[in-house]
């Protein structure tokens, strides 16, 4: 039986378990990359790992969040940044360089390599045939200290193309159709792959494009073939070295399949508030905008941003329309700036923004009040933009730039021909602002640089013999990690500092949470069901792990926090009676008596409320691999034991 | 006897008065320009004058300071402004179109004109021989309305240029050679008037420079000659019909009179924390610095930026240290983009900024901890990047782009042989980022955009015969308008929202005033002395105004801040006994009987202590113009009945 292509890099990188779908995996990781926003908790991370040197074949920081620095932590973060990746290998992109995915994609990513980075929108490189997966920081730093990666073994879905893309419908519009089909959900446990003829109409900018959108799917990430267009693109970039032509076989069989004919695809757009709610830009077509974005991981090359010329070339910015783009990478900015685009677009009002993820993560052009903003980025939820009833679509560069002329949503064909847009045979090449590790041999005369708001991570004991502890809080159902530990502007600076961080831990559900957690020294969370639900924050846990938490008790946990406990230490549990949660009162004393032991022994655990006298059964549903992480106090200490 | 350039000027304008100096003058406003952090208020105030059309020969309103807009506020108040402009017949430069005083010399600036502000950089119109003046939002809003602007009649001080600038020694360095000798304080109540050979050898962007920063002398304004150099700097611009010659007369006779050799001038910075702290830089030669920004209203233009693209061409910014470039206009940027300039800073390692004020105003860039940043701007106040400990170093763009280079503060002139940069003789002009007015006939259907945190100007009521009020706040001695109504992040998105930001009125010294004033609803403060000290913000007293504040009583005043008070109204009075503080309570009830009557007949004003059943006088040192604004209820008012 013939392999899909995610089979035969996964298989390929198998270094623990079978590549039976739905069972767990451990693959060997053979690059990563880390953003600003998550890094520096990565890199603090991997300190605590005491690894001295990362085991990748390559790694590389990316600085391309926190770049509009209002205030001394940004700064502070970006130069410890810089100074752990010289000390320990890793390869540094200075801010300014560009976003992570673009410029990863442009110099370092290789097909059929493995690669997993701190941003979702890591599976941009699926663009160029990688396996490439966002993960949590820990992870990351665990890659980085040589250990494994590991994933539920995924199901595979086959996206047939067949067809070409019209003039001035995008590669924008075929993941917008693919949400359209599958909804974000849809993508759950499952590597999407795309075949067929249609896949040669797309470059390897228009594919990772669809890879990296590929993430609002739910999808564990999204692959493309390696092909003669990878190669030129490769070669284009002064990598050719770097190309192996990859493929699925041709018997490969699929869990899925779904068809698409690009020729008859039309411009898409996905409506307030999700990336599913995908409409006909013809059916929006004169609606009234007040911005237009473009730019993001999703839609910043420079196939993109000389369409976007293209289409504002000689042109004004309707008088009603605020227009600002971020160009994706220095080399793009750059290449503007060299081939005249870049005087096309300030010339017709454009405001140019550091080329960074910028508006896409809320750092700065919030609309206006009600506003109506095209967005070329990826995610269009409520709130996102940093104005609370700002009203985001999200659309090809094509889309958003007839509309900023017009004022009102435009469908691009309205164009007529298409215009002659390749990519050049030769990327401008200037790595400068990608500063290379220090020798091994000097990493000792390196001095890491902290500023007043780094913190070390927290350390995290192995599991005590007995767990006797009152009970610090008692939630409900349905507690998100933005419960847990809060976002926005306020709280995001402190993601380097968990001791300042922590003060925000629940503060929405009680604000005394820290100070009786702190105070009580060690304590027990019981919850409802769902518990963790929503994003995959590590500091969710690692907020709780500062504060003395030592077990989670609750009806049901949501997947990826329930992970994350168990990556900081922290024994999740689960109510075998649910009736129990109503006996509990905050504040109670609970005692797990050989917790190790009970947990070795099977499922089923039995918990007393010494306080109110009597005894209940909870369930620790674990893998070994998570039974010996809780042993070792969670995975870094679990890594350092292994490693 | 002859007159100076400034006599000139300001007697072709005087409306009122006698030009003795010392002496308050009224003089007629040709031309007004705002920014968006003064402007939503300065237009909520123009919009309650109730005056249908500007009446000046030229307004102009710029958007350049919170142009980063994290959150809804920002685009609001773009969006209000650019309405209320289009209504009322005031020009609008839309965000990304550059800083207002960039602009405003590039397109509208005229020799022998006059211009207020405001934004107290104003001044830079002086590089074209203008009476340009900081001012207060609501006297810009007066201006607008057809209003006299009153002023002391300054001294003049003559600054005797001789000689030429060396190679690398900048316009920057003369500004701040005159800093280093006259101090931030030398040139209050005077105007700094620039003469003699060395004039000549300054184009229009070098004196601009100069006049810019001159602002930082505590001066009136500075002001140039209008010359053949004016001449070619309005030709280039394709305002040939703007020029105008003008000069002093040879028999002028100045009150001070300053020589400076240009061709002695080496390289200056500004140390932390005052732009008057001025040391050579061959002196800190060798310290390494963190950071480099370059741009600003003092050092933004092309010739500044070709200057910096001549020192990094081929060049990598100093691994150590980050540069962001924000160039001055989308003029400037977008000759920069077709000139290839942009290009080799990009290659160099710039990060591009929006063309505004950006970390100028701690707009974003703030640098790490303790960071020694070079920056070509005016102001090193500490705190003033956003980082509290951040050393800031005020230096020309040669010395910062030098610096950038080598990591270490550099002397420019290690350079070597100058570069030969010179103005083109063509600007590229695409005014179509400046919004022109709707025709007068069209305002009515144009609707006024508000957002919701966009609130109407207090209203403010005539003088009552009697004011019969308790004591809402007891204060002592030398009370900041900063504690009065504090600034900052979190503060500074509510301009536009007098209710709201009223909410933190005194909060510094007392948290329950805001609730304690709104619930006594009218009420009198009393306070020690130099009451008002610090900034010239008029939400210092536009927040009183709106929490029914009737007058403040104190031992004395600081002077910008009592000017402020009678604008919005409130009477401000001084303890004819400063013993009789002492016997004052918070919460007494204090009755001023017949006030205006009071006013009208002298100085000297009785008071009662209701509560502690005594009199006491209080002196009332008004002019007879201010004693009308006080009878008619503020500036506004006043405004509105002679209009």
């Amino acid at each position: 039986m013939g392999q899909t292509l995610t089979e035969k890099i996964l298989s390929a990188h198998l270094v623990e378990g079978e590549m039976v779908k739905g069972s767990e995996i451990g693959i060997r990781i053979d690059q990563t990359l880390t953003q600003d926003a998550t890094g520096t908790m990565a890199y603090l991370e991997f300190e605590a790992m005491g690894v001295p040197r990362v085991k990748t074949e390559r790694s590389v920081a990316y600085i391309d969040h926190n770049t509009l620095q209002n205030g001394f932590e940004n700064a502070d973060d970006h130069r410890f940044i810089g100074s752990v990746c010289k000390k320990h290998g890793i390869y540094f992109s200075r801010p300014g360089n560009g976003i992570c995915h673009q410029v990863h994609l442009e110099r370092f990513g290789i097909p059929g390599k493995t690669l997993i980075g701190s941003d979702s929108h890591t599976p941009t490189g699926g663009g160029i045939g990688m396996i490439a997966i966002g993960a949590g920081g820990m992870d990351v730093a665990v890659a980085m200290g040589g250990g494994t990666y590991y994933i539920t073994c995924p199901k595979v879905v086959k996206v047939n193309l067949t067809g070409k893309l019209q003039p001035w419908v995008a590669a924008k519009d075929v993941i917008l159709e693919v949400l359209k089909r599958l909804s974000v959900k849809g993508g759950v446990g499952k590597v999407i792959e795309y075949c067929g003829e249609g896949v040669k109409t797309l470059s390897v900018p228009e594919r990772a494009t669809i890879t990296n959108m590929g993430a609002e799917l739910g999808a564990t990430t999204s692959i493309f073939p390696s092909d003669e267009i990878t190669h030129e693109f490769l070669k284009a970039q002064g990598r050719e070295d770097a190309y192996t032509p990859l493929c699925a076989d041709a018997d490969a069989v699929y869990d899925e399949e779904v068809n698409i004919d690009l020729s008859k695809l039309e411009p898409l757009a996905a409506c307030p508030h999700s990336p599913d709610n995908v409409k006909s830009v013809s059916e929006l077509s004169g609606m009234k905008i007040d911005q237009v974005c473009i730019g993001s991981c999703t839609n910043s090359s420079l196939l993109d941003m000389m369409k976007v010329a293209h289409i504002l070339k000689g042109k004004t910015v309707n008088p009603d329309v605020s227009l600002a783009i971020a160009p994706g990478s220095k080399q793009v900015l750059n290449m503007l700036a060299n081939n005249g685009a870049l005087a096309i677009m300030i010339d017709a009002g454009a405001r140019i923004l550091e080329s960074a993820c910028g508006p896409c993560i809320g750092m700065g052009q919030s609309p206006n009040s009600k506003g109506i903003s095209l967005r070329t980025f990826n995610r269009n939820f409520e709130g996102r933009s940093g104005t609370k009833d700002g009203q985001i679509y999200l659309v090809s560069p094509e889309t958003a730039a007839i509309s900023a002329l017009t004022g009102v949503f435009t469908d691009p064909r309205t164009l007529g021909d298409a215009a002659d847009i390749t990519l050049p045979e030769k990327f401008t090449i200037n790595d400068n602002m990608i500063v290379p590790p220090a020798d091994e041999k000097d990493m000792d005369s390196i001095e890491v640089l902290r500023g007043p708001n780094i913190k070390p991570f927290p350390v995290s004991e192995p599991l005590a013999e007995t767990i006797d502890a009152k009970c610090s809080l008692k939630v409900g159902d349905n507690i998100t990690t933005d419960h847990i530990m809060p976002a926005g502007a306020k709280i995001l600076p402190l993601r380097s500092n968990i001791p300042k961080i922590s003060e925000f831990c629940f503060a929405v559900c009680d604000e005394k949470f820290h100070d009786r957690a702190l105070e009580l020294g060690k304590s027990i969370i019981v919850g409802g069901s769902n518990y963790g639900q929503g994003s995959s924050r590590e500091h969710a846990a690692l907020a709780p792990l500062y504060l003395g938490v030592k077990a989670v008790i609750v009806k049901s946990f949501a997947r990826i926090h329930m992970a994350n406990l168990i990556n900081a230490g922290i024994v999740p549990l689960t109510f075998a009676n649910e009736s129990d949660y109503d006996k509990i009162d905050q504040m109670d004393e609970l005692k797990i008596e050989n917790i190790g032991k009970q947990i070795a022994n099977g499922k089923v655990i039995k918990v007393t409320n010494v306080t109110k006298g009597f005894d209940f059964e909870v369930n620790a549903d674990l893998s070994d691999r998570q039974k010996e992480m809780l042993y070792a106090g969670g995975l870094l200490n679990y890594t350092k034991q292994n490693s």
